[in-house]
């Protein structure tokens, strides 16, 4: 077991573990002795139902979008029991750098959007007793599993908002993971997952913060120096401190392990490969939130999505922060997403 | 010297070669016994008033944009005289692969845009006699070339037609050459420049390849699988013999002495650093061509150095196939620049 200082309570905590024992994935291979971290904010009212599912993007936690929710904030922990579970493989729950054995680091199996939420039903439905959702949320990685809960549960879900994500990867987005999957593999210290060091692969993790940069902001954030908005004096200093402080401390194998699922995510698997199909079985409130100029996940890519959910509908935010404007970095981004979020939630469902 | 087939006659020519002698450098280093390699269509005139100048992009030669001369097309040979000149340091010209002593490899020095075009001009003027262009035109590192013209030597150029590209490199745009550069310089071969075999670095090559398919088409020609208009059955066939193809050949030194000349290209350095004042002394009637949705140059950045030239107008091509329409892949994108390059060259200047 290669620990990582990173992945730790005093990091990105408090959360809990669920034991999921040993969870048959989609793949069809077992995942040992399976953990699933989650986080939890408010408290679940006797009738059960007032649960918010938040579902975590790639190289993310659930501390990671803990600024939605508050009081006073639509994902008010007063009045909802907000749940944010941890991806499978994604540095929390049981991923390759925290077993032991033979499915530790290169080890580790191919994981599954699909794997993500049918353990998180498991802890909602089996642990929680819950059985209907006010919403299932989700930003990117987020989104996939957010329309992933909305195909197969459709009952449970009542309201969803898939957040810049696609139900099914498209070939760009999939090349995009290609992309900066090569630049952490190239690393001299690789060595096909099997590296020596916690903090291995440095390089390689800097290349792809780099390509994070490239293709998570738009073009004008940069021609109008935004980043003094959040708080650098240059370019190079966000860069290093903003993308490449990101990366750094994380574990190239769980990353890698989040990259093949990203870019496998396909809700449509459970209809026979008919997308239209699994959307339209959707009977949840949608809201699909998409990022202006977008370059991970385009506005167009979003809205080809939404016209095939019934009751749905495209909100397209506009941000120099591109596919990164879920941070709420500027706050004018975290207002509109926190307005949609209360939007939603007030629509009446019944 | 290590020779590389791909730089070769048998390839992209016939071309010939302008002895430029030891040439002084922008950054004050003289380039031993520099020769310009450029292709020629059509026959000077006895007035010497009928040349166009044609420069060439990253990564390209004089034979990569013949498709647009040819009697019937704008570019018409029978009544013009059209000079292609090869980029310093691009291959064809005197670069790190294709010369000895310390200059050779990594010892290569650096090359700016405005080295290109002093030479051009010494070509053109000293060799040729040439006072007056009927049109400078190039597409990406191209249209920087075509800039620096239009600005240095404002009597000279009547007509200007930048291609996707800028006067000044934008951070955005240097951030992509950054992560294209670091997936080369990646290779376990690379060894700071001094690599043994002339056909080096071709996983760093092949990451170098999977950087420009992503953000070299639109997200929207993958989606409507548009490779297949281009000969291609499937995506990831037109990635290994498209776009692995393209770079395969290439030397790694000469490929990044272009990054680094693109990187730094900013017309504006002979203007103090003014831009505004670099731009608005351009004479010639200016088209400014954009392609929509260029992930490379955004049309908003083209829009933004159109807007300070005087006698110019934006030009915007629709295409799926982003910054790379140029290649005329698509027939109707060949049409499109053929027909602009018609319309600007029968713009009175008188």
């Amino acid at each position: 077991m290669l620990n990582n200082e990173y992945y730790t309570q005093d990091q990105h905590g408090p959360y809990e573990f669920y034991a999921l024992g040993d969870f048959l994935l989609e793949s069809g291979e077992t995942l040992k002795n399976a953990q699933l971290a989650y986080a939890m904010h408010g408290e679940l009212n006797e009738a059960k139902d007032n649960a918010i599912l938040f579902t975590i993007m790639f190289s993310g936690t659930s501390k990671n979008m803990e600024h939605y929710i508050g009081p006073g904030k639509a994902l008010d922990p007063d009045k909802y029991c907000i749940i944010l579970p941890n991806q499978l493989g994604g540095g929390l729950s049981t991923s390759p750098h925290n077993i032991d054995g033979a499915q530790a680091m290169a080890g580790f199996p191919i994981v599954s959007i699909g794997d993500d939420v049918v353990a998180q039903h498991q802890l909602l439905t089996e642990y929680f007793g819950i059985q209907e959702l006010q919403l299932v949320t989700g930003w990117s990685m987020g989104a996939q599993q957010t329309y992933e809960w909305a195909i197969r549960y459709p009952d449970m879900v009542k309201r969803a908002a898939p957040i810049a994500g696609t139900a099914k990867c498209t070939s760009h987005d999939s090349l995009y993971v290609d992309v900066f999957s090569e630049a952490l593999k190239s690393d001299s210290e690789w060595n096909k997952g099997n590296y020596a060091d916690p903090y291995a692969c440095g390089d390689g993790l800097k290349r792809l913060a780099h390509v994070f940069a490239l293709m998570g902001f738009c073009p004008e954030f940069y021609k109008q120096e935004q980043w003094k908005r959040i708080g650098f004096d240059s370019m190079q200093e966000m860069l290093s401190e903003f993308w490449e402080a990101w990366f750094q401390p994380m574990d190239p194998n769980s990353l890698l392990t989040q990259a093949k699922k990203w870019q496998e995510g396909d809700s449509s698997r459970h209809t026979g490969g008919d997308l239209v199909k699994a959307l339209s079985g959707i009977k949840a409130k949608t809201y699909v939130i998409a990022f202006e100029d977008d370059m991970f996940v385009p506005v167009e890519d979003c809205k080809f999505e939404q016209h095939l959910i019934s009751n749905s509908e495209l909100k397209v935010i506009p941000s120099f922060m591109g596919h990164f404007a879920m941070l709420g970095l500027l706050n004018e981004d975290f207002k509109l997403i926190d307005s949609l979020f209360g939007a939603l939630l007030s629509c009446d469902v019944s």
